[in-house]
């Protein structure tokens, strides 16, 4: 197919596809004469692959294409992508945590019988959020802790299981990739949507103001 | 104290205290004569909030100041402020969601028993996704939703003990605005850590590759 069909099988403008392909997060069409160039299915199904970690997924073209070209390892073996899909939304921090965070942490870790490698870009994540608690001198936001790991058990466990459930090595691939950097943004939805349930059942009075606001 | 003073205290420089004050984040401090501006124990803590929000919550500056705004307003019932921290890291999509992915989400809604306005910034941010599932042709990674509507349930509820055991007005206001921001960054932290311990224990070998590569 030609860009203008790609460009629209794949939601994305012909300038948006020259420049993924151009950052190499997309392979180039084939040259089938001046000025035109054949595009396939594959290429639709990749477009439609990086718009949903960029737009929906807020990751960073960088940090998109690291991850494709992880993808796009066969050799890779599926805990090293995990690995990688893990330092999405992960951005660099300056400095290090806290001793004190780390250990409050890895605390949370040891009751809930976690184990990794210690480079998890999650515990640093973590140690931060506690962190900025402290900053601000609010260390008791921090008693959420053993909750908030007993909700990311259940998210853990249903994200392997879809992982599982995938098949074959690619598509599993794609799962751990797409479920990683799409969960979080699924996951702050629905908190979003929990907190104002249990606002409205805790505080009828306050909750019906807030709605009465809105409907100005 | 002196600029000076309130930059090391609050960990940013002169040039970054400026601009926040220029951008309306922070209050300007006491002219005392030429070129001398006095600042006080407030603007620390407003710079430390600032900071957290922005460094470790990921908002943007425009955000900041619209829930800056919110606390500050001594009227505004804690429901009201609620939704305010809820828009934060909800950037606006384009284009609405399919009906399909909005009606799954008010399914899972109603299987939990939420109840909220039609407005919940959550509800759009989760059927987005739902439909970038769909896109690229994986709506089977959406099985994941009741669990993680499970999951999300937990975190609502500590994060609402956490308000209610604030104390005053003022408290509970930071921890509605500092819980919602960071608390995602906080969950996918430990998401991150309970992933790789999941994988670690389903797939002994493979963990212990990806530990490998990151030794090497």
């Amino acid at each position: 197919m030609k860009i203008s069909q790609l460009s629209q099988a794949a939601g994305v403008s012909p300038a948006t596809v020259k420049y993924y392909t151009r950052e190499g997060l997309v392979p180039a069409g084939k040259r089938t004469g001046y000025n035109q160039t054949e595009y396939d299915d594959g290429h639709v199904a990749r477009l439609r692959l990086i718009r949903a970690l960029i737009e929906v997924g807020s990751l960073s073209v960088a940090t998109t294409r690291d991850i494709l070209k992880a993808i796009d390892d066969p050799q890779l073996p599926l805990g090293a992508l995990l690995g990688e899909a893990q330092k999405a939304g992960t951005q660099e921090r300056q400095g290090n945590p806290s001793d004190r965070s780390m250990a409050r942490v890895e605390s949370v870790m040891q009751a809930r019988g976690w184990k990794t490698h210690p480079g998890n870009p999650g515990i640093q994540l973590a140690a931060g959020v506690l962190d900025a608690y402290d900053s601000i001198g609010r260390p008791d936001l921090a008693d959420t802790l053993p909750r908030y790991a007993e909700a990311a058990d259940i998210v853990a466990k249903a994200d392997l299981d879809a992982v599982e459930r995938s098949g074959d090595r690619d598509r599993m691939a794609e799962a751990v990739i797409v479920g990683t950097a799409l969960g979080d943004t699924l996951l702050a939805g629905l908190r979003r949507i929990a907190q104002e349930s249990q606002s409205v059942r805790r505080y009828p009075h306050a909750a019906r103001n807030s709605q009465e606001r809105e409907a100005r």
